[in-house]
């Protein structure tokens, strides 16, 4: 046991920038110093880890269409707070290049480059039509609860 | 210890479908490969175990009338994005039945078969003014901080 | 291990009035019956620990003086639901005098005299232009993820 890494899990579920944020530099920071980290996106969280190809209709058939327009991937993903339209997460990205703050996209390059662990959830992609293909090839498997209950056991585990 | 049961506890304090929806996914997976699971809910997570009434004007006084009005359970519950409202659960409620996918209300009987642990908080239930009579008789207790930090210790805890 | 006082951790994200009385109330009721309590303050939940000025223009440019006036304290911070454009706070102050639950400030105070440690996150003070002297004094430190993770080791850490 203590020669175990420790572990950090965290279930990203909101697609919000800001939240999306939190995942990332607690995924980061954590796997800087040595911890095992894993991510399972689930419902907007899946926006994420989206190919980047901006909004798009993919998804099986017209409702999921859908929402695959509306979640369009990492790079118009709203604040939770004073999103106005879209203009919320674009201050937050000046105001985070202007800081040296490291913005989400790097964060997310980051977090594979430091080897944690991405999973996305089997249940909401089934709900809104997503196959693993829509995901960017650093998402490692695509789990049901159970499995991903296994990955964690042993550390903490946050919902976001 | 390697005797006992692993624990999954999980404060329900959001009344939105989608994260309702997460709570009994994460719940009854667990519950189903042997965790013991609690589920602590509050604030606006309260409506989930509330009966099936509808919309009506439960509670003590004008104003938790009101409450009782707004929180019209289980199945008026909003999505906490795309809502439309309440377009957006009744979207997901027809993508889960169509993928095969348990929807929320099954969800919450499969979490009662399963022996989940139901729990009101009993501080919300004050300020929104409900009593347990207001819930679905297979909540077990109402409970304050304290005694729910003890029957989660030694597993994990999540706020959703 | 069994002689260590147990622990809870808890990252306040978010700004919201409901979610932050879920904040102070766990980390209350966890204080009073013995535990370490660790409160991270990031993002949005910074507003719960800024200087009871009102909203003002605080923040080194703009931007983040922008920031500094919409999210002006503790005393208008909203509801995530039925918010009313500030009714929605007023209401639950006024339910919880009524039932005699300890309002949000009253809490804020308790947790201070029951000895919870109060954080500042880093990257989100840097990004929201804020400085140490920006919070009430009872603020211990500011902290990145790192030394967050290794303070709230050996035991419970929730997201809200």
């Amino acid at each position: 046991m203590s020669e175990e890494k420790k572990k950090l899990s965290l279930i990203a579920f909101s697609g919000d920038f800001d939240k999306l944020t939190a995942v990332f530099t607690l995924a980061t920071g954590a796997a800087a110093v040595g911890y095992q980290v894993n991510i399972f996106f689930t419902f907007w969280g899946l926006d994420a880890i989206k190919q980047k190809k901006g909004r798009s209709f993919i998804g099986g058939n017209f409702l999921t269409k859908i929402f695959g327009f509306m979640m369009g991937g990492l790079h118009v993903t709203p604040t939770s707070r004073f999103n106005f339209w879209g203009l919320g997460p674009k201050i937050f990205r000046y105001l985070m290049r202007k800081n040296n703050v490291a913005t989400l996209e790097e964060l997310v390059e980051a977090a594979v480059a430091l080897g944690v662990n991405l999973y996305a959830c089997e249940m909401a992609m089934h709900v809104l039509g997503l196959k693993q293909s829509d995901f960017i090839h650093e998402v490692k498997d695509t789990l049901g609860v159970a499995t991903f209950l296994e990955i964690s056991e042993g550390g903490r585990t946050m919902f976001i």
